[in-house]
């Protein structure tokens, strides 16, 4: 029952010239997501983005730059090195790669470090490990070719672990239902405007993308006991109405521990559950990204239960 | 200049009619070191116990049972296999095999399910995890024959992680001495009457052994900074004048976290740095062993140092 939901993420912006990224059509996409190791299962549209639900989470296309997030054991630095191929290294303005430590890290086909001497053969760039080895840890590689990340190029994660309660015992639950885990989750509360895509596994697991503009959001969930996983992501800024949009999906999912990765993100801990933030990171990028990294945990004390195996 | 320290465990208890272990001589042990990919450098003997500092770790053979860590990438279940194999099942009274998670997992030649399934064909047993896939986590199997623990035989083990301050320096400094790191230990202090042997790595890594009467304690310092890891296993029961023998070692390596795991310990929390017991467990098996583990956190948040890769 075991399923590695933490995901790999890629995310490229093109040159101006390269041309829209859109015009490469569905067949395309369909190619790259088959390199990694997944498939396209639907997808949606508006007038600045394509975003595509996969079997393993989620690939947005603007015309100027694509994100592409893969879990489970998907190669996805095979569908990186396939994208730069096509492309060409000249046309790639800023390509960034993350991982971040798996539940299972011995199962996976590569380790970041493979990944990362693939990608430097054909990008150069700088790479970093944030957090110890022995807690939640994140590897980021970002290319070093000169760039300026525009004003509102902003991207924040919310990364959960071990879901608890309600919430939780429905995901976990027979006879789900798609809209039901959307109410649970209150997004048409939470994300007025955003049309979304949502599709539900077998036997449980849960994916979301949505659009607004170029706005998008995308939640995948991993409900099993004992390795519950819960992402959430988007470019949204968290201020306004959003500015608790984190401290929502907590309180509604009750995770054990939680990471917020931010990449120029305002992300603030206003509203979150009584914690410790055992370790945080700040590294600034020649190519004007602030990357924050911080590791929660609930301030309280847990009874493990032994797993039999 | 990663290495890691996590050793893997196995504790062998042979039945009466077996015949002394001890006596099986230096060969046959030097051949199963060998089995597992690790060779023994020095040894020391009284009475009751032959202790043998290996390359990866210790070996313990008393008459009627053995204790083997290994660390670094050895493979330990070929040791017990072997073991088994030569002495037969039925010689065997009890057997316990213990993994702790490693820092680099995906660099083990196996991985605890694996050594599970091959120790269990020849000795069936329960295992169980204790502790979440992504914080510190412990694998135990033991065998599952009729078999009661004596009285008086306990285990308590200390595993420090990510030490730091005055001793955590020298560790990781050139031109060492053993003599000056068991003065830095105060193990003289701590552990009156003990006979020591330790071995001092190139270009750092340190481990004793050291016994008294029917007695051990093993401790193996891996220094290295951002994997840094020590472990200290002893019998002696933690009470009278050894009830502040782990906070007197975390004081010493002021650890930034550390798991306490027992046997029928009667190991406490008096002393320790102020700390977040994030999470704990009490297993009680058939055979009359309380297995204890904790893992504990200094309370006190941590700026993490991106690690360039």
């Amino acid at each position: 029952m075991f399923f590695e939901g933490s995901e790999k993420k890629i995310e490229v912006i093109v040159t101006p010239g390269c041309g829209s990224l859109r015009e490469l059509g569905k067949a395309f996409w369909t190619e790259m997501v088959a390199s990694a190791n997944a498939e396209i299962l639907s997808s949606i549209s508006n007038e600045k983005c394509d975003a595509y639900l996969l079997s393993e989470s989620s690939l947005f296309v603007w015309h100027d730059r694509f994100l592409m997030l893969t879990c489970g054991t998907t190669n996805l630095a095979n569908a990186a090195l396939r994208f730069i191929e096509q492309i060409g290294s000249d046309n790639i303005a800023f390509a960034s790669y993350q991982r971040k430590n798996e539940y299972l890290s011995h199962l996976q086909s590569s380790a970041f470090a493979d990944d990362l001497e693939r990608i430097r053969a054909r990008l150069p760039g700088n790479a970093y490990r944030i957090g110890h080895l022995d807690s939640h840890h994140h590897y980021i590689y970002t290319s070093s070719k000169p760039f300026q990340a525009a004003a509102d190029d902003v991207t924040s994660e919310l990364l959960m672990y071990h879901i608890r309660g309600e919430a939780a015992d429905y995901l976990r639950a027979e006879n789900q239902s798609a809209a039901e885990i959307r109410r649970l989750l209150t997004l048409d509360a939470m994300l007025p405007g955003f049309e979304f895509d949502d599709f539900l596994f077998e036997p449980f697991g849960y994916s979301i993308n949505g659009i607004c503009g170029e706005r998008y959001m995308t939640i995948h969930i991993t409900p099993q006991e004992n390795s519950s996983y819960v992402s959430f992501e988007t470019n949204l800024p968290l201020e306004g109405e959003h500015a608790q949009l984190f401290a929502r999906l907590l309180a509604i999912l009750n995770p054990g521990s939680w990471d917020v990765i931010g990449f120029n993100s305002g992300c603030n801990t206003q509203g979150f559950p009584a914690h410790l933030c055992l370790g945080s990171c700040a590294l600034q990028t020649e190519q004007g990204y602030n990357i924050d990294f911080s590791h929660y945990q609930q301030l309280c004390h847990e009874v493990l239960i032994p797993e039999p195996m």
